[in-house]
This record gives structure tokens, C-alpha cells and sequence, in this order.
């Protein structure tokens, strides 16, 4: 049977499509669709929506690059919250930093978190750890009943529509500067300079009115549209291009390293005036 | 109409669709199929042989990235010669350069740059510049008959497949290493380290095998599989890495900078294991 899946229109007319070579899972949950299948180009891979969330072929870019530039940046991160990113690939990265004594995932829908335990263990692996706690909530209303708490927050969600629109507005951000510790820094995934361009100018200008660091990196991630992916940080002391790496705990990565790290922040022009 | 074109199997059970505002051009050329179509999310774009190689929204980048990197690793780049390269994309980066003299194209395909001169002309524009000189041949035995003439040479080639499968063998290289002056660069677009993990370590082993500098580096292309590409160089003299750039000549580019120069270099772990 020669079976395709198209993630249609993401971008509009543009489409991905994926041979499927065999259908894992497939729900209706209570805040989305969710399917899980097989495919030949990028292994096991994740869906919700029908937007392709994570595969376990490449998913390694993406959960290193959200977690570990934060994490090497900040001089000493006890404690982590990630927003969102039930499939666990965000905390298995945090966990592999030793000075990491508390990651705690907030997300909404209990069954990405279930069904990744259940199909997905090389990506979830890190959720059953004993410095790992997972909360089924709303992680909008999560951050506003915490306040200065955390040393990292990481947004790990999915593009700006259903569950996840709240979390690319500035209430969200300013409630995570207040959940953050004097000198917590913040990440979030901020979609594709080349095609989300209305989105990208205002999530860095709210960024920027809020932290007095805010800085955009790229990253190569072959599961999103163009496969250039941006991530924006948001930092009240430290900078991160500034990060003394020289001591980084050199866990093993895939993608990572600390030339990656400061590579990463240098921009081609046009992303520069895109987000001037 | 909902009219989309499907770019299948270039990599395998991977797909890319783009949506059809209207075909412009398409005819069998003695070489390939070449078509030229409108789309909504990438512009014009030209096909060959149903694989896309450029399109007017995302050209920038890849023309940029496979033209200046060794121009302003060159002190003194005045001869150049293009492999391929048909829609004239990197003669008109070339030709930016103020210390070029001489531009060569030599392009196996006629079809290829009159189409481009009638359909692109925002991307050939160049092609009829008096430094120009476009010659309707076959880029390998060209240069087999050229010897210590050029300051760089750039294989623009498509997939090593069809007429371009001689620009990836190292008796081309060899052929480039003769064609270049003594102090001379070479440049090949070498396809996606994540995705031809088999043909980047013969290219990368068939460089470091002929010159005495080999480098890797990436940029983002949103053409083509998986967004990231790769760019191999081979340099007798001078390192692209190494190249003092505080007096690059600073013409308008919307991709490349000096910071893009070197950071291009930095590679994630899986790349630089790939190519060990």
C-alpha cells in the first residue's frame, strides 16, 4: 500500500508530505487530535493536529537547542519548568545537566504525555526520573500562581493556534518573568523567519519590553516548514551569547556543543531586519 | 483550480507540495525536463527534471552562500568560473565582487539559461554583464582543458543524478584542482547532511584527498529537503575559517555577512561525526 501523509497548508500552499509505513495511533483527545505513525523518511513521528510535532529520527535538534542554550547560559539552573512539550524530549535534555535538581513539565493535555510513554520511549524516556514532576494543567494559569521560582522557563508548544495561542502573548510572557528567579532567563519556540514573519517582529518586541536581554537563535530542524526554526530567549541577567562555556558539562549531545551555542545567535541579514 | 505540484521521493518517503498559481513554461530540453511554475509560498520557481532548484522568494540565500564565502576567503578573487548554474544565481553574487574581472559560466544546458533569461530575470540579471562569459558546454571536459587559470571555481550542479553525476567524482576535483591558480578555492553545493549521510563522507574524503583545506559548512535553504545544506570547499592556500573579513567589501546581501562566514563553519556533533 503506498500510504501518504500530508501536512497541508501550515504555511499556506506549501505542503510536507510522508510515507507511512504504518499507523501506530491515532485519538481524538480532549483538547486535540493526536496521531502517532511510522514513516520512511523520518521514523516514528508524532501529530498533533495533523501538524507534525516531533519524529524520532530528528527530534534530537529541536529538544537540545530549546533546553541546553538556556541551561549553559545560566551560571547554575536548579530548576526548570518546561511549558507544554508532553512527549518529554525537553526533559530528557534538562535532566542531562548535572546542576539540574528539579524539572517540572506543565502540560495540558494529559494524553500527549500518556500516549509518548507508551509509543514514543526514546523521547520520553526522562518523565519517570525522580527530579522530574508532571502536572496536567493549563500552564498560563501555572505561572501566574508562581513567582520567582524558577531559573528557566521553557515554552515547548505547539504553533500559535488551539491550545497554544495564549503562550505567544505578552500576559504569558510577563507572567514568566515574574515565576522566574531574579536572574531566570526564558525560552520559547518562535516558528520560521522565513515564512512566520508577522509573528517573529512581535514576539521579539514583547520580549524586549519585558527582559532586559532578548535574543534570537536558529537551529536546523527538518520535521518544520523550511527547516529553519527560531527560538527566542528572554533574560534578566545573563547573556547569552556572553555564556562563559569554557566549563559547560560536556553531556553527551547530537547537535549541541558550545560553538553551536554562539553560532547559533548569528543572524543572516534579512532575519536581522525582520526582527529590528 | 487547487493545482499542486509534488516533488516525491527525492529523498525517500519524503515529499514536498506547492501549491500552483499558474505554469509559466515547460518543454523536454535535450538534457532534462525543465519547467517553470508561479507558487504561493516560494514564487517562480524552476524545476528540473520535477526537482526544484530555485525560486525567486528563497534564491538569496543559496546564491549567496555558494559564492561569497570563497570570495571573501580569496584576496584577490579576479577570475571565477561557475559549473552549472544556469539561472545565472551565483554569477550575479559574483559579479557584486569588486576585484572579479572575469566571470565564466559553463552550462551543459542552453534551455536552461534562455528560460531563465525570459522567466527569471530577477535572478539571470547578471548573465549580461560585459565581465560574463556564458558558454554552452560540458562543465567537466571544460575544465579538464583549463589549467592554473582560475582565482575559484563553484560547482552550482543539481543532484548527482542525470547530467550532473560526473561533478561528484573526484576525477572532476582533480580536474578543478589544475584549473585553479596555485592560491585557488573550489566550491561544491554537496547536498543535506541529513539526508545524503551517504554521499557527503565520499565528497568530503575525494576533497581532503586533493587539496590541502577542506571545509564543510551550512546554510539554511528552504527549497530544498530538510532545509539545511551543505557546501564543501577545497582551498590550496588560504582557509575560508581563517579569512579576515574587517574589509569585505560590504555590498548588499539579504543572507550573508561576516559573522554568517564563519559561523557557517560551526557544525552540530551529527555533522561533524558524519564527515569524521
Amino acid at each position: 500500500m503506498d500510504l501518504w501523509f500530508y501536512e497541508r497548508n501550515i504555511v499556506p500552499g506549501l505542503s510536507l508530505g510522508l510515507e507511512v509505513t504504518s499507523t501506530v495511533h491515532s485519538e481524538q483527545t480532549e483538547f486535540q487530535h493526536l496521531a502517532i505513525v511510522d514513516t520512511k523518511a523520518m521514523g516514528r513521528v508524532l501529530f498533533l493536529d495533523n501538524i507534525i510535532m516531533t519524529s524520532t529520527k530528528f527530534e534530537f535538534v529541536y529538544h537540545e537547542m530549546i533546553t541546553h542554550v538556556a541551561l549553559n547560559t545560566h551560571p547554575n539552573p536548579k530548576k526548570v519548568l518546561v511549558i507544554g512539550g508532553g512527549d518529554g524530549g525537553a526533559i530528557r535534555e534538562i535532566i542531562k545537566h548535572p546542576r539540574v535538581e528539579k524539572a517540572v513539565l506543565v502540560e495540558i493535555d494529559r494524553r500527549v504525555v500518556e500516549t509518548a510513554k507508551e509509543f514514543l520511549p526514546e523521547i520520553s524516556c526522562g518523565l519517570n526520573d525522580p527530579r522530574v514532576e508532571v502536572l496536567y494543567q493549563d500552564g498560563i494559569k501555572y505561572v501566574q500562581e508562581h513567582q520567582n521560582e524558577f531559573d528557566i522557563i521553557i515554552t515547548d508548544s505547539t504553533d500559535p493556534i488551539g491550545p497554544a495561542v495564549g503562550l505567544f502573548e505578552k500576559g504569558f510572557y510577563e507572567s514568566c518573568r515574574d515565576a522566574l528567579k531574579e536572574d531566570g532567563i526564558f525560552v520559547a519556540q518562535t516558528e520560521s523567519p522565513y515564512y512566520d514573519v508577522n509573528l517573529l517582529p512581535k514576539v521579539q518586541k514583547n520580549t524586549r519590553d519585558i527582559f532586559p536581554i532578548t535574543k534570537l537563535y536558529l537551529a536546523f530542524i527538518p520535521e518544520y516548514p523550511g527547516g529553519c526554526w527560531s527560538f527566542t530567549i528572554g533574560s534578566k541577567k545573563y547573556d547569552p551569547e556572553a555564556a562563559d562555556l569554557s566549563n559547560w558539562p560536556n553531556y553527551p549531545t547530537r547537535y549541541y556543543n558550545p560553538g553551536i551555542h554562539k553560532a547559533a545567535f548569528v543572524l543572516p541579514n534579512f532575519v536581522r531586519e525582520l526582527i529590528k
